[in-house]
């Protein structure tokens, strides 16, 4: 799997909508002892990833998670830009910026930041 | 020590071209088992860091690492964009962006990532 196939699975689970669907998607991606930051949470193994996509797709109802612009990544790490998209609304209703670290060609941490953050 | 801080004296030892001080400053800032990659590097370790940076400003001799710009951060993560800039040359000589994870006050983790590679 390359890093742009895992950064499109990755933004898959989080449009994933059926929850073992999901969850088979967070299981396959990421490491065990996995660590996702953004400004909303920290929470780390893949229960809490988990837990924390069904939380935010539970808030945001609608919306689609899509990547803008390229992947740039070396090494084992990569960086790029999300936009949250809804219905009807021309503007992303958020902006994000994530920088992934693999591990094994899973995703061993995520690190996110708000370029827009939603109202 | 504030993150904004932890930044600064992260790029003041980029900026330390005594041997001595430069390994003191990264002793004090980075964890014993800290993790350093960007395109040119992927290192660990106190010696990992040091020995890297020491490359680089014997590469780039004359060159001061600036921060551009803000640093955003929450929980414990950064990032921010630096400026790599030559004596004489109103334009950076390279432009990198940052992400750096923290641990007890300390950098745990370093991602780098240029936006203009040095020539």
């Amino acid at each position: 799997m390359t890093v742009q196939e895992t950064v499109d699975r990755y933004l898959q689970i989080w449009n994933q909508r059926d929850a073992a669907a999901r969850r088979a998607g967070v299981n396959a991606l990421f490491t065990e002892t996995c660590k996702y930051t953004d400004p909303l949470a920290a929470v780390a193994g893949r229960d809490g990833i988990d837990g924390f996509i069904a939380a935010v797709q539970q808030q945001f109802a609608g919306v689609r998670f899509v990547l803008a612009g390229g992947v740039d990544s070396h090494h084992d790490v990569a960086r790029f830009t999300w936009h949250a998209r809804a219905e009807g609304r021309d503007e992303p209703v958020a902006i994000g910026f994530d920088v992934a670290v693999l591990d094994g060609g899973r995703i061993q941490q995520v690190v996110g930041f708000l370029d827009k953050a939603p109202a």
